[in-house]
């Protein structure tokens, strides 16, 4: 980092700032968010929202969708809606707005589950693809060891029940240890913590060269950035909907399964939603075609729903211009946190190359916990990730470059005025 | 069935059905559900709403709720509800709530997925309690043939995947069927078909007698009738929270794991909101103590905040008194249609012997799928079941006696009108 730079110096980046929002063809979509409502105890008039990477923030048409399905679809219709008012198909309905965003066709998206629960289906379903176990000797997982933990959990329960190993090794050594003895590879697109963007199209090639399945993991990227599913021949893939996509808390999250492997996915949850005739209510399982035989048990209509209304804002939306500008916004971030904070007192650790980056930049910081304590105080909402990194999320719908250069600016003010003491405080916290 | 009794009995009925209502002790609770709205085409001015056992009826409460989930906690809150909303802890919270309506004490139950993923998280949970595998012999997983199909099929998943076989035999054989090769046993505690209640304390006991694991699934009893979970000594169990529990359309299902078993409980899907130290992001897998551990991936928050608010329903309610009422309801439901429905027109599938009758009322009626049409065009809303069932729920909070003598009377109305030429229309439509 630079040396904090004077006040002219300052002056520029926020009229740099003005500048590039004016000329920003996504800027109006900030409006179809809800965004400028205060908090109580928000120091600041309006917040700088940078943890849209983690929950992101309300669409507007959100409430208004979910008060009818609440109100007229569940408390009238009732069971008739489930017909009547398509809870039935939303799954799939859902899944093919989403199809676009990660470069898929329609017919290979269900919404439902968790990732946790979807990462569990798509790696049993994989190893199963590579004919691991029927003797002809694949029986190695391989899995990202610096991936969201969940994936490398659930990665190992996955293993255990399919008889095969689990090899964790990092994204950059994924080549070297992929075999004849390789069933499936799971890899996240974009890194949580760290925020580097791995190579999609060129791990894909390598997993299959070694004649593997791939599974990618979408959470960190989707909605951010082109992911090229069909255009990369990614074999399985899974996401959350609920950073990037702004489908709320919790809200269910996808798999895709390539046209060419439905008939090959054979899903370790068979739950009668998958079933060729669920109404017919037979004792004997028989998969469905296509893309519904990923789904499990009854779906979860409110928070899919939701979900339904918050992927609007995606109309007219081209998401090579969201990437051009998540990376405007990011490069603008690295500037003004260069100019702003002082010098030593930050470190980031998202690549500055752009092919290597995702849409958040992660600041190694001492005292991140305390630092990011006082952010939010004064209004600039990232998150803290144990033990000392600073995550700043980028999501070009509703994050604009003002609110980047005063996110910066505010950091260079916590840091600066609550070094030596608040370094203090946070070694005092890790005592106790 | 009767013969059709004459006008004067028709009115006795009405009578009997007033004086019932007068006394029923549960008859305020109706006031706390959104239920005399009118759907466009539903002819009569208020319906009968009998399908509580498939979508339970919309509590007063929960529109308000929703709204302010999704326009307060994360509309301005934000990624700050999950400590300051209460999202983070939402799953055991909740599943404190349902604890008492099944009899659990608190600490076992948690809140999440759908009961699909819940039967798997549970049968492989037993079958690994069993020692299924570790050459202890152990290697069947005994299964209802008559359930509701999902737990058939995903009993056959936790089979293969745990390396077990399967063996399917009605609730009826399941004491001949148990030895020392039974690992686990799956039953419903009510058919969701018949409505017919078994014995879960009698069954329980032979599974254990046999050394083996017991896993209930409480769709269609939890809300309706005593369970008494730890009175009995059940192992594991499962239910939705959408049918008795008003939870609303696909809200997520339930997990209970007997306390001095959780420490044994190995789930299939260690998701990292099972973890001993969910945001520690540590790369091997601890499991949480307690009720937790059957958690998996983000809770997802509106549907479970939704059901929060609907559980307020059973504030101050005894399940004792529900199950009176249940059993007076479905009692007089039979009375009625032994009173206005053709000789030879419907046949109860539902035991009459109070300690073999759940909830509900299934009749077996050879144009099913018409009457149930012409029922619902005329206010009365049951459902139809393949091939040839007409299936009623009762559901005391907010069902009373006029409701079930007007559905008995229109149901004698219905198949008496159109009797020959429904059933010849019903055949027509068999063949095409």
């Amino acid at each position: 980092m630079s040396e904090i730079s004077d006040i002219s110096g300052v002056s520029e980046l926020a009229v740099k700032a003005q500048k590039l929002d004016a000329v920003d063809e996504l800027a109006a979509k900030r409006a179809e968010f809800v965004l400028d409502t205060v908090s109580d105890d928000a120091a600041d008039a309006a917040g700088v929202y940078l943890d849209g990477n983690s929950l992101g923030a309300l669409p507007a048409a959100v409430p208004g969708r979910v008060a009818d399905v609440v109100g007229r679809q569940w408390g009238e219709l009732r069971i008739r809606s489930w017909d009547e008012s398509g809870w039935w198909t939303a799954p799939e309905r859902i899944g093919d707005l989403i199809a676009p965003l990660v470069g898929a066709a329609p017919g290979q998206i269900v919404v439902g589950d968790s990732t946790s629960v979807n990462v569990f289906k798509a790696l049993v379903a994989a190893v199963r693809m590579a004919g691991a176990g029927a003797g002809g000797g694949r029986d190695e997982i391989v899995v990202d060891a610096t991936t969201f933990p969940t994936d490398g959990y659930i990665a190992e329960s996955a293993a255990r029940m399919t008889g095969c190993t689990l090899r964790p090794v990092t994204p950059a050594e994924v080549p070297g240890v992929l075999s004849g003895r390789t069933a499936a590879v799971l890899l996240n697109h974009v890194d949580y913590r760290t925020g580097r963007l791995h190579d999609l199209p060129g791990l894909t090639a390598a997993v299959h060269a070694a004649g593997a399945v791939a599974v990618w993991d979408l959470c960190h990227s989707a909605g951010a950035l082109p992911v090229g599913l069909d255009e990369h021949g990614v074999d399985l893939a899974v996401g959350c909907t609920y950073k990037y996509l702004n489908g709320g808390p919790g809200s269910p999250a996808y798999l895709y399964v390539r046209h060419d492997l439905q008939d090959r996915f054979e899903s370790p949850l068979p739950g009668w939603n998958s079933h060729a005739e669920p109404f017919g209510m037979r004792s004997a399982y028989e998969p469905a075609a296509g893309a519904v035989r990923g789904r499990v048990g009854t779906p979860d209509i409110l928070s899919m729903l939701a979900l339904e209304a918050a992927l609007e804002v995606w109309d007219g939306v081209s998401i090579e211009a969201v990437r051009a500008k998540s990376l405007a916004l990011t490069d603008f971030f690295l500037e003004c946190v260069s100019a702003y904070v002082p010098e030593g007192r930050v470190e980031s650790l998202t690549p500055v190359a752009h092919g290597e980056r995702g849409s958040q930049v992660a600041l190694q910081c001492e005292d991140a916990g305390q630092v990011m304590k006082r952010l939010i105080e004064r209004g600039v909402v990232g998150d803290f990730r144990h033990p000392d990194v600073l995550r700043f999320g980028f999501t070009p719908l509703y994050v604009g470059f003002a609110d980047v250069e005063r996110a910066a600016r505010v950091l260079g003010e916590v840091v600066g005025e609550a070094g030596g003491e608040v370094q203090g405080e946070v070694r005092g916290e890790a005592l106790s």
